[in-house]
């Protein structure tokens, strides 16, 4: 049977600042390394895994609307997305995705679905256990088949499964939520299982479940109401008001990528990027992505991450509790991936802002004007096309193209087309954008 | 009697990179707080410092050519400085800067000239200190009278001068290089002190001494035949050949600001720039230039200075071993202070280079034109005139200017001026720049 997998990939996973932001998630991070020199973020890793084991499965990504564009940069065209217009929650998102399975993919009720997170560190033999997890789920009396991981240590950040037995696959006796370290102790000596958020189902079941609390006839319906829809997580609206349950457990590797701790742990070399670090360096990690270098000396269990965003130092230990911190930043976005390519804010000034534009060959923005600001573009590499006002002309490097505010505008890459754009202007705004058709 | 100080501004500090570089030397830094949101950097501090205790004081700056302009911007107009055309080590500087005085300045042979470095961190009574050592220069039979720091630690980081005894002025017994802490421990017992290169003496004397050593007639002629100069120290070629010298104890604060780990102890505020330090950070200190924060967690004993040339995170007492790292550091200037004002490097390709320019009002850049690059100013701030291939026009904010390689061009400001610079070429260099009468 078909392996349909749907990963959810979440939230602006500020845990990871300065990589991470409100536009950029953690996922997107290109931080494994795969030969010298590249890298892969967390969301190509987990999709290279899945298709590596199984070439045939149909792997859709759950996701809000802002991350789509990295998605298909990062992974091409052709990867199925559900998108969700705003965020409501994991039982929402999943009746989507679903919803999307049955309605736009055409899977039958009876086909089993995997859902996970893409934010795991893994290796091949837990997507062989999602196989396994999938073709139990097919068969089983069961409802829902949870993964359950073996701990490695009495850890107070998960949640706990407490299986009947200690076999392969058992029923759930019950769930803990996170305890503290002497409580998950006990856990552990009653083969208690970690919750990492892995679980397989008809498609069906869930479908049946999701027209049970919505009310909405198909995906595209589902869809057009998103906004209306209680949050509620996946746990509450489904697990807790099932009873066959079963849980499969899984003993390889499975490393939670949620903090910069337990990123640098997955880490292969001590930096990515310019980084000079002393010999009196110990357990220390650089992740550079700026020109110019970072140099440490003296430091233990450190991690230094530094992003056009911003520069993080700290205590390997106590870089997860960063989030009360970063909430406070309030930061102009200085870096996006978007469907077109990419930009780079490189100077702020009040009455003027400079981002470098890159627009990969075959791509272009959108033909929009603003009110409040004209735009400077110098091309400095590649081969493309503007459309300013009506008037097409090609464009390569040297090229200057001036747009007084009101004036619409686009930019066509043949090449890697890279442009330095000065925006002048009083009030400066993203939401200063008018689109135009063309 | 008036007081002429000759503050040697020395060479490029590395040790305190990344503030300081090639171009940016230490003593430039804008490191010390006056008031809220204003910081003034160590030659500031100490030229104010001087003219608050003596207004009339003739100061005279002894430097080298690539530091002129940073200390037109940061001192005014109006300040003595003896140009180095270079590097020729302390004696030779001397000399220069002595019959700079004689020549240019027309101080008298009999008058006291007091010699300190730039760069220690000290209070209003070392300046009185200083007075002292003039007066007593002018009137001691001694034809050179140093001061003499109280040591507050057996430090092995200086020399020593042990004095016959321990009255306020006294003969020097001896000099002692730095020693290991033992032996510093058994010098501070026998009274010694330490030698910070601080010293006073008639101008005549040093005078009749460069005559001996080097075949010269007026301050002219040594400025022109600087380069042919042999290096020589002026402790070599003055110091150990003259019994006649004596010390002047000083028990003021003195604090060398050689590395990060001193620099630091003399910041009033544990930041400076954007910064947000955890509950968990330790005697932790921030120096950050760039326009994104510096976020620390759980740190103990560690400097961040971060600058537009890189980032270093070093434990203090790590951090006075930097010098052999930076000196690996093959990195392009990113910024620099220019006569006219200064520029920052906001992006580096392959085939092109975007700065921001900054001048300050009433200034201009030089009449030039480059072979190899196209360039393009986009202005974002201020009104000024620029002079391309000889026709000059009025810019502000938003005007555009392009000129191509070998057009000769130069920009002007008016008011505080801002342009966006786009350099396009396959061979970008400072050394592609050909001057122009204008």
């Amino acid at each position: 049977m078909r392996l349909n997998i749907v990963l959810l990939s979440g939230g602006s996973g500020k845990r990871l600042w300065p990589l991470s932001n409100d536009t950029r998630s953690k996922q997107f991070i290109k931080i494994f390394k795969i030969m010298a020199g590249e890298y892969e973020s967390m969301v190509q890793r987990v999709y290279r895994q899945i298709l590596s084991v199984d070439q045939t499965a149909e792997v859709t990504i759950a996701t809000s609307k802002s991350q789509v564009s990295a998605i298909h940069n990062q992974l091409g065209q052709n990867v199925g997305i559900s998108v969700e217009p705003c965020r409501r929650d994991t039982f929402p998102a999943i009746a989507l995705a679903v919803a999307y399975l049955h309605d736009v993919k055409k899977v039958s009720p009876k086909e089993p679905v995997v859902v996970c997170p893409v934010d795991p560190y893994v290796e091949q033999d837990y997507f062989k256990a999602l196989h396994k997890l999938s073709n139990r789920a097919e068969a089983s009396e069961a409802n829902l088949v949870l993964m359950g991981i073996e701990p490695t240590y009495p850890s107070a950040k998960y949640g706990y499964i407490i299986p009947e037995n200690t076999d392969d696959i058992s029923k759930v006796s019950m769930f803990k939520e996170k305890p503290d370290e002497d409580t998950a102790r006990e856990y552990m000596k009653k083969g208690a299982l970690w919750n990492g958020g892995v679980f397989a189902f008809r498609l069906g079941y869930v479908l049946e479940r999701a027209h049970e609390l919505i009310d909405f006839t198909d995906y595209q319906d589902l869809y057009t109401k998103y906004e209306t829809l209680t949050k509620i997580s996946f746990d509450y609206a489904v697990v807790e008001h099932e009873t066959m349950i079963e849980v499969m457990r899984f003993g390889g590797m499975w490393k939670d990528m949620g903090t910069w701790n337990t990123l640098t742990e997955a880490m292969e070399n001590e930096s990515i990027g310019k980084a000079i670090l002393s010999d009196t360096c110990d357990n220390v990690h650089v992740v550079n992505e700026l020109d110019v270098p970072v140099l440490c000396m003296g430091l233990k269990d450190v991690v230094v991450a530094a992003s056009p965003e911003g520069i993080l130092v700290s205590d390997k230990m106590q870089s997860s509790y960063i989030k009360p911190y970063v909430d406070e930043i309030d930061q102009q976005i200085m870096f996006a991936e978007k469907s077109w390519g990419s930009f780079r804010v490189i100077d702020i000034e009040e009455g003027s802002m400079t981002i470098k534009v890159t627009l990969n060959p075959g791509h272009g923005m959108n033909y929009h004007s603003h009110e409040r600001r004209d735009e400077v573009w110098t091309v400095v590499e590649g081969e493309g096309r503007t459309l300013v006002d009506g008037v097409e002309r090609k464009v390569t490097a040297g090229d200057v193209i001036r747009m007084a505010a009101g004036v619409p505008h686009k930019i066509m890459a043949d090449t890697l087309l890279q442009v330095i754009e000065v925006q002048i202007g009083e009030d400066i705004s993203v939401s200063d954008k008018k689109k135009w058709n063309h």
